[in-house]
């Protein structure tokens, strides 16, 4: 006895993912509204880590089964962006992997790019002196993912990049960050590991993972003509089809956070 | 500017849809571990409904914004398998407008059959006196789905449907159900309106929406291959895909309870 062909659905078509369509609505709004006097980059990135109920210091939790978007303002909590070195480690095995694998005939994607870089943050500068980074990262707003599934949770967030001014003076903490960037279409995956140091104290060290939409112009055009009853069909969908990806990239990074790699 | 086509992921394929998951792992497990001294009929079904926590007598509020699977045992709440007249009229002229859109060429689905039923529950005579049905149904177990961006929540059950022998003497109650029944491909969506009524007292009017699986034997065929190595990928894989067409046609029938006709 076996199945026979099911369409996907009464309708014949997949009904609308209510979460990947929440994140959309977001992100379009916080980009609409955000403030218009502020010329800068703006920036929408994953970032994975934990929510951290503040009244208890542990990991949030809720009685519930499958991964959903809190309420903002809801919860007092915190989102860690941190991992184990032993995270950081699989994340940079696997996409190292997947990246060799992806320039194989039959890939059923894109090839993925790959880069080294190491940045010195706002009012760092590196031993020579020279400061190659000058950017005040403006937050406009955030989207908490709460995993019960996973080992991480995940922020979605909304930024403006705004250049300032070269600092004067000496630096008063160094922030300096390793990170291995992987590109994939519209997409870049950081692996980042940030080592924090004070003049007073030991360094701190930090593994951050996050995906970000890697351009902000082609982010702007394709908010500004969603549903737009005036732009041809392709035009109109961009913006949900960019989120629909993005949302999917981190989905796959939140489930492979401690073993195996699994779409 | 536009958007170049873009992949489904880094992975190229659509990531684990989890909700789907826990909904397939929970009907399996609950088939799979059902009472084996007990021969009746495994029922399936989703209905469409209101969480009502038992603290408050009112719908339940949990701080986040989309669907999620509320974790079993862990909130006081009962589930209420109501609708508004307005409701299940609503319904009534979708399903019926959709019945008859699904006949014409290009309807992107299989065409929706359609029965009224007049039916008489356990204990229950016609007024002629002749016993229609009788059958114990066995509670295996549910899921509560909450639904936030929604005007109902939800419930999955598995049920056994187990026939008893025919009651003796005159019923106690009656229950009286008014049953518009659609079907499409492997389920059935019933509309019905249940009229209870005792001795001493006025009737009460219940409107109630549910989609079932509509072939038990083929459901327990495929939920006992599922996963099998030694089956070929299409038997190994069709529980999965009769749970996702379930969970998409319930999430359809969900996020229409109250206007328009969307997927």
């Amino acid at each position: 006895m076996s199945l026979p062909p099911l369409s996907l659905s009464i309708l014949g078509v997949e009904p609308l993912d209510e979460f990947i369509k929440e994140i959309a609505d977001f992100v379009h709004y916080t980009i609409i509204n955000r403030p218009p006097d502020l010329q800068g980059k703006v920036e929408v990135e994953a970032k994975v880590g934990q929510l951290v109920d503040t009244s208890s210091n542990r990991r949030l939790e809720l009685p519930i089964l499958v991964e959903t978007i809190i309420a903002p303002q809801s919860i007092p909590l915190r989102f860690e962006s941190n991992m184990s070195v032993e995270q950081h480690k699989h994340f940079n095995t696997r996409l190292n992997e997947l990246q060799n694998s992806s320039m194989q005939p039959g890939f059923p994607s894109s090839p993925l790019g790959y880069v080294h870089l190491k940045l010195y943050g706002l009012r760092e500068t590196t031993k020579t002196g020279k400061v190659l980074e000058c950017m005040r990262k403006i937050r406009l707003g955030d989207l908490n993912i709460y995993s019960p599934k996973r080992a991480v949770d995940w922020r979605v967030s909304v930024n403006l990049e705004v250049p300032v001014s070269h600092p004067i003076g000496s630096p008063t903490h160094t922030r300096k960050k390793d990170r291995l960037s992987y590109s994939h279409e519209e997409f870049s995956i950081d692996l980042t590991q940030v080592t924090a140091s004070t003049p007073n104290g030991p360094p701190t060290v930090m593994h951050e993972l996050e995906i970000e939409i890697a351009r902000p112009t082609l982010l702007l055009a394709t908010a500004a003509k969603r549903g737009d009853p005036n732009a041809p069909e392709l035009e109109r969908s961009a913006f949900d089809e960019l989120i629909r990806a993005f949302v999917n990239n981190a989905r796959i990074l939140v489930r492979n956070a401690n073993e195996g790699w699994q779409p």
